[in-house]
């Protein structure tokens, strides 16, 4: 309830700082009997990880994962998996000279306002860093999902004023942006690197599409589905919306137009993007998030320091300029600690397998 | 957790169905020594209850509350209050030819796939009376905001394709579509009534701005401020997105354009909607949810009933052809609630005052 | 989490006062499709109302019980099941006298200190009458562990000095202290009722024996089974003690002599009390608790009031001299609560049946 | 909600088997601005550590922590603690033997009944040396009380038939059986030895008391401050017992013998351990839990193995003859964690100090 634990059954929780000696994430609630090994949770913070293409920040981090409990002769024994990956290329120094500031479109200020302190290094807690233990943690649900027969796909939806419209998933991990469009790919790319020319950054949008999830997955009222998946997304840093089927483009619609109906077959469209009050209908659901600008940049910014002077601030260091690519495996794994939780809180899937 | 519990340390529980005997709601967490009275939820109630004008639905309700437990001589005692609406403009009979079948649009397929059971009559637990209870709860919670000096002010920010920009606070009131523009108000008043003509429904978007809270709430990482905002939000039956600030603008726009910069008064600006890292930054918090249009029709729609056999279905009964009016005071309970909660957890309000 | 909200996926709220309108609890996580009647609930209600006896207090509430939500045409929806259950027989001028004063044994001081306020009339919210909104939900449990073959029988282990050996289950509710060792009854009658000549009270001890729970329900680490039924019954007012098994005679045991062995056919004994490592072992579960003597007593004490002066008190009106009769439902109630929740936990029952 | 997490606002989080790579815990909830160290925390993990005498294991770890996270320049930051300990000195041959054999008294059915596999080597996660990630966690918590001038102190109430009577806090540390009672600690350390000799165990009764607890802190209803001590408690492994204050002597006395009465000065007498109602009035905290005799013993044992055969089974290995001495730090740890979440959650103890 202090916010770094999530879920209900499928539970997480992260800790680590940008700059601290590590970290990682303990899960409570994966059944017993899955098959996890450190390999499963590599290939997905392989995906994350800073330094793997131009458009992503230069900080060179391997985030090595080792599995600390709760698997035993390669199987999950329904204990806590602690899961820790310890930090490397810290550049500490190079926060020294913002120490005393609060950094535009940051957390600085809301952290010391809540806290009374903070690690400045590096955006301390709220660095991208976090979402190490997520990616983690979200490697374990997926296999629980898989177990299940479901599956979840990201990919960058948008970058900046650039759309994708086709959806071909085998390209999403053959081109450096994550689009699924292959005829907008390059154009997304085009748009971060001007960007960084410009010593700016570039928002997006990012879409999560999840397969075969049965129908009358969800809970009434507060806990919808969708309401989860809204919280779970908007959670994580620079997520600024989120939308669920047609989205904000249903607001503009008229009833007949966005009521998907039915036939002996199945639903004959999708504009609910899978979920009807709260609970899953059978169709795939979809997701998705707008993800802002980064905020680190090295044009001249106005801001105040601890003493609230007044103060010219440029940013330097290692950035993403555009944060979309790297958080298509996060909004991934968002979405599947949130399915994960239904599949127990359901009961679909028990203490063990 | 499973599903109609609402808060941390500020909690509701909403009960009741659409035709059943009484819908409400208990409140655990209000701390003691507030003075509240039945008047100031009814004056609430009588926001969002319906039969208040043209645009929307003709069920006739008073939907007059009572107190029954928590308050003692016009105070909170500190202990749960429990608020009772019972129902009485109960038309079950509309619903006995939809009884075995699944509305395009509503919860009806999925709540039987999930619980194997429906009370058929008025979508019964998932009708948009269940919110009753909702909005008698944030009465209360509004109660502690104004205790803190903490406001809301909910309003219809579009109908259909019309869209408010100015924002007028006592003009909201005046007129029963709740737009804060005095220029727009009757084109969306137009739009509601254009798609009643045409037996369909219109959608909307509904924003809420939260005055005066002070820097620093929130929770980092999972519970951010802004994600229990989107989860509160998207809760609401009807409700397809949820954004904060400039929200899905922000995904087409470059850091230099979305960073709110600071001087030694404050922000310069307010793209980020008033929250940073999940914290709020002391701006004033703006946040948008997207509402589908009402899924009740008279138009026929293709579905299918129990047995999967396909049948043609037109809606009839009392409905509104736009949520977005009665959406208002609930969006404004969801935001107050959500607030209430995080003051009772950041120990800013304790269990008495 | 501010303290009257039960369970984690079977969740219950009571809420109400001693002399308020009204007392009940609010049910959540009952899976659709059981069968229940107000009478299922009403027959558990009569097990704990007062005047009952002559071992129980005079105070006359029939308690008649109405289920406002959640079951449609005998069923339950899997929806919130609200319980009321209105006040009528309130005597509140007892009170007017003791309006000031902290009475002795009661929470009348910490309820001060706590909130700052407290409605005087018949202990408020730290009444007995609390337990109505318990014992309503608990029966609500009890029908959801009769779908699973599961049942809990609760009587008077001991009042006073008087402690029962024999366990003959048919004979609890034939005597009015619900003892189940047909030779001490009469005992344990006397001792109540001698308590009561002497204008004082009694304490006493109740078990209870929860029969057919299938190996491997619980949880590990903090949330074991014996932890939440240790939670659970000391937070029933009054109990001050709760053991599992042998529990303290076993503090004085050897590992020889309190270890249960096991052969082919079974645990050979059961000085666990059917709880390993807080994970049920197939064998009856058996609790107990201490019950304190009523702190109600005609008797003078010391105390003082709201201004800290110094005062003689006889606490007069309409109490239980020993609790035990009618904490023994209250206690099946809560055991009741703890298992169902743990079958909803473990994905035993899911959400319907 | 798995189980291994625990607490409200001050939560913690444990992990790790006792032959796995590692245990610990991550702590969210503590405040920002609170000075703690490495040397803060093993300080008390000294306390519990094996092979610290002969009434002990003769497992010989260090247990040395390392802090991960959440600690910047000496303070807390108050984002996640996450706190890890290496395992050293196992020894998982020694269970190679009984690798297939469910150990009479231990949880190896029940956890096998529950996830379908267990690690077996040492109890794996059902073994003691889970407890460290409590201790390290309840040292940090017992950081925050000592900032709120509260202070626990626990003991070896029993030893078999050995109970003490003095309460002597300084001598406490003194002995190696963690009496209280000078005049009782050697007849203790006599009862485990000449278990010992037996080839058999012994149980005991451990103690806390909790000063200066300010009154008023505490819940109401289910969650009353002795129920979650009551729960903490018997969360601890091989804890079948549960009191506060007279407890089960309670049982078998009077209302007049068994009320403490009030003078302006404060309570007469403490009868009621420091709790009424489920919350603190202003006296001492008084709680006492039953730890059962270690399970493993040398004497030969009637169990079965996976394929249910009957089996003959002597433990051997290094195991504690008593439990209660290295208990004494893990129930005030979970003291500890019980008041610090009670803090957070009563706003006595916002987000920083």
């Amino acid at each position: 309830m202090s916010g770094n634990i999530f879920g209900r059954l499928f539970q997480v929780v992260t800790f680590g700082e940008s700059h601290g000696a590590a970290v990682g994430a303990v899960v409570d609630g994966m059944p017993g009997g899955i098959a996890v090994s450190e390999a499963d949770i590599q290939k997905e913070l392989d995906r994350r990880r800073p330094g793997q293409s131009k458009v992503t920040t230069a900080r060179n981090e391997s985030d090595q994962v080792e599995i600390l409990s709760g698997v035993f002769e390669g199987k999950t024994t329904g204990t806590p998996i602690a899961l820790l990956v310890r930090n490397k290329d810290q550049h500490s120094k190079d926060y020294s000279n913002i120490k005393d500031i609060f950094r535009p479109g940051h957390a600085d200020y809301t952290y010391f306002a809540k806290y009374g302190i903070r690690d400045y290094r590096g955006g301390g807690r709220s660095s991208g860093r976090e979402t190490i233990g997520r990616v983690a943690a979200g490697a374990l649900a997926k296999k629980l999902l898989e177990h299940c027969g479901i599956s979840i796909v990201g990919f960058a939806k948008a970058v900046g004023s650039v759309s994708g419209e086709k959806f071909e998933a085998d390209f999403i991990e053959k081109n450096i942006v994550r689009a699924a469009d292959p005829d907008k790919a390059d154009c997304m790319i085009q748009e971060i690197m001007q960007a960084t020319e410009n010593h700016d950054s570039i928002g997006g949008v990012v879409e999560c599409r999840i397969f075969n999830v049965p129908a009358g997955l969800g809970n009434p009222c507060f806990d919808k589905l969708d309401a989860e998946l809204a919280k779970a997304l908007m959670s994580i840093g620079g997520v600024k919306g989120v939308e669920i089927g047609d989205g904000f483009e249903a607001a503009a619609k008229q009833g007949s137009e966005n009521n998907d109906n039915m036939s002996s077959e199945g639903f004959l469209s999708n504009h609910a993007g899978g979920i009807l009050g709260g609970i899953s209908n059978g169709n795939t659901i979809i997701v998705r998030c707008a993800v802002k600008p980064t905020p680190s940049i090295s044009k001249v910014q106005k801001s105040v320091d601890l003493n609230n002077n007044e103060i010219d601030v440029e940013i330097h260091g290692r950035h993403d300029p555009c944060l979309v690519p790297r958080i298509v495996p996060v909004a991934e794994a968002m979405c599947a600690l949130v399915i994960a939780d239904f599949l127990r809180v359901s009961g679909r899937v028990g203490e063990k397998v």
